[in-house]
């Protein structure tokens, strides 16, 4: 989720929270991280997110955040284990960056060496470090301009995706970049807003009564969240960066 | 808290709790971190730890872990902000580190270039960034042996400690150093295990009845947590490392 508004994210948490282990098949740990001024919530279980006490917390606790990051896990490189759980946390120029990653990096190469190390044994925080070094060697000390950084970004995803399937979520609390590789769609939620219904979970909301016209929200998900709004697809190889709940396309 | 087994802190946070607002007034957010193998479950809270859902979910959420660092917030540099809430996180040589501090550093002059960054305004966050930089500059990419990490921690806290008041843990999940500046005691409990009563609330646990002979558990705290225990003073400019439970003076 990005937007120009701190929002909770309660409502399509719900939903999502259900993919875990229930309406799908995504048991192996889970995680979710809220931006926060420039602090950051991260919460990471290895538990399925349909069982787990901390999804329970954040379906109750309404945490106001402009850039949210949640990941459900079904593993596939790495054991379920805590380490192994999306998504990750780092620290590059004094910023948080946050990253999780859907598919397999089959003819990925990770290397165990440089600044940034992963912890656990996928190939997702191997990819994420892979990132962060490869920033750091180009930019060094200095942090880049929102423009450089996305054309960093768009480069360094198209070497990712010819190693494999890459889809991605990445924030720096002040820009959201989506990559899809296979599947992967959004929809931008802004005045006049309407009753929104789960796909996953008996539940609606009418978020005309809890917003202010100026709000803009943006969702992304591998799958549609509601059933009756319109949600675009985002096309496979396509890099867009979110910005105040506004998609731009990188590159 | 540094265990040989993994272990919950539930009886512990439950009186350490209580400080965070009510029978002390360190009130100004609170965190702790949990290991759990190479992972880390990092919770922070700019909410008082006595008021905070996510300190219910820990009381109520027995996470099992070897080593285990919580800290309550009283602001004296940088404002009440999530970004300046202890513990901090990093990672280097593929492991995470944890670090919390009590105290103010008055003269030390935090820099905000290298490697390692603060993301907040604490003097804090800015120590343990300036340890992390001092541990890559000295060992590179070849993370230490045990001793070699000793000695390093413990110049850099002679170093800092010279500039203000300097209690602080430190954790890279193997090893939990404790410096005590002006207050800092621990206690080890073993077999026999006996009946123990805190000091900030009306409960007690019977440590016999859930533990096995061979558990060792050390808890370490600016003030001790229960009433009816020898707690050791950790003498001021004193650096302990604790491992599998067992206290060692370093250098």
């Amino acid at each position: 989720m990005n937007c120009n508004v701190p929002t909770d994210i309660v409502f399509s948490f719900t939903g999502f929270q259900q993919r875990g282990g229930r309406t799908d098949d995504h048991a192996d740990g889970w995680g979710i991280a809220f931006f926060e001024g420039r602090g950051c919530r991260l919460y990471v279980d290895s538990a399925s997110a349909a069982d787990s006490p901390v999804a329970q917390l954040v379906r109750s606790y309404p945490i106001r955040s402009l850039n949210v990051i949640a990941h459900i896990r079904k593993a596939t490189r790495g054991p379920v284990a805590l380490e192994n759980t999306h998504p990750f946390m780092r620290e590059l120029w004094g910023r948080y960056w946050i990253f999780a990653h859907n598919g397999t990096l089959d003819r990925f190469e990770a290397r165990s060496q440089g600044r940034f190390r992963p912890v656990g044994s996928t190939d997702s925080e191997a990819a994420f470090c892979d990132l962060l070094n490869a920033l750091w060697q180009r930019f060094g000390d200095t942090e880049p301009s929102g423009a450089d950084l996305g054309g960093a970004v768009r480069e360094w995803a198209n070497r990712m995706a010819a190693l494999g399937s890459f889809n991605f979520l990445l924030s720096n609390g002040a820009q959201l970049f989506s990559h899809c590789a296979t599947r992967l769609s959004y929809v931008v939620r802004q005045a006049p807003f309407t009753r929104v219904r789960l796909a996953d979970a008996d539940i609606d909301v009418d978020f005309s009564a809890v917003t202010t016209p100026a709000d803009r929200v943006a969702v992304i998900a591998t799958v549609p969240l509601t059933t009756n709004e319109e949600w675009t697809s985002i096309e496979p190889g396509q890099l867009l960066v979110f910005e105040d709940g506004e998609p731009r396309v990188v590159g």
